[in-house]
């Protein structure tokens, strides 16, 4: 039998998404995963850690592309320009997705142990971009500030892509959000 | 022999950060915090479900305080400066147990557990503030953005609060911060 498996790690990611909402996420096993998935238990490991990494396995994809993203922006860009774009650049990527999204949000709002674990990924999202604006002169307090608003700004928008019924697009929402940020602190007095 | 025993609270919490710095949080049992503080460990297990609640317990009376706070607000009071007029009307509680804060930080930021549970606490008030905006009428994107970006704030400060080598001052802190994030979003063309 031939190793070559075609997406074997797009297949392996729809059957666990499948699995988990049908059977919840701690009766799921890897070899069930990789049996629907019509793979060996073996392939699945080649991918995957545990069963849990094919949830959270795209976050360190993830924080590559935004890191360098970030990189990427004109050095005029200001600080939270900079966070904005390289957010809205994952737009596309998401948008062809969505349906994969609902389904892996769903199966971790079902279990707080995956909710903690996504929040600390997103944590160290905040704190790699932080690093990213060090990385071009930014100084420390408004790189944590620009990059963990960001963070926020990205968890509302988010939230509200995933609810919508219209044609995806996640980067409208990124910009609206960053927009509603930028109305709500401008209101503090303080 | 009396079962009243004089703020047995504050010795615990000052016997258990004490040990935590000396031995470690994992080498250090919650019979070996209650002989240091010169009390049973059954008082310990009466104030405290474990060793680790002794980092956490606050948390929760932060947390109650900060609700309280929002809801005391004037209804004139714009989201952000409710949230911000909350979390600096904690400063002078912070203010006189400036080492107390600085031991049990440098216990976290060693043990990567507790940081994730530091992180989890920060995030659950977050959640409860969201939820004191909307009690106040604030439309849900505006609470969350409010809310999350205060908590953002509230961590920025209370770090530099912590560092800070002059007379204790967190409110201070906390208005630095809120300004530099209306500065850092208000950069933003997005």
């Amino acid at each position: 039998m031939s190793r070559w498996e075609p997406d074997a790690l797009g297949r392996l990611e729809q059957a666990a998404f499948a699995l988990y909402a049908e059977r919840g996420f701690d009766q799921t096993t890897a070899a069930e995963i990789a049996k629907r998935a019509g793979l060996t238990e073996r392939t699945f490991f080649r991918h995957y850690a545990d069963k849990r990494e094919v949830l959270f396995g795209g976050s360190s994809v993830l924080q590559d592309h935004l890191v360098q993203a970030v990189a990427d922006e004109p050095d005029s860009a200001a600080p939270i320009d900079a966070i904005s774009a390289a957010l809205q650049s994952t737009g596309r990527i998401f948008d062809e997705r969505r349906e994969g999204s609902r389904q892996r949000q769903a199966v971790i709002a079902a279990n707080p142990e995956l909710q903690e674990r996504e929040l600390i990924k997103m944590s160290t999202i905040a704190a790699a971009l932080t690093d990213a604006l060090r990385r071009r002169g930014v100084h420390d307090t408004t790189a944590s500030l620009a990059a963990e608003a960001g963070i926020t700004v990205f968890r509302m928008a988010f939230e509200r892509w995933l609810v919508d019924t219209g044609p995806p697009d996640l980067a409208r929402h990124l910009r609206d959000s960053f927009a509603q940020l930028k109305a709500v602190t401008a209101e503090g007095t303080g």
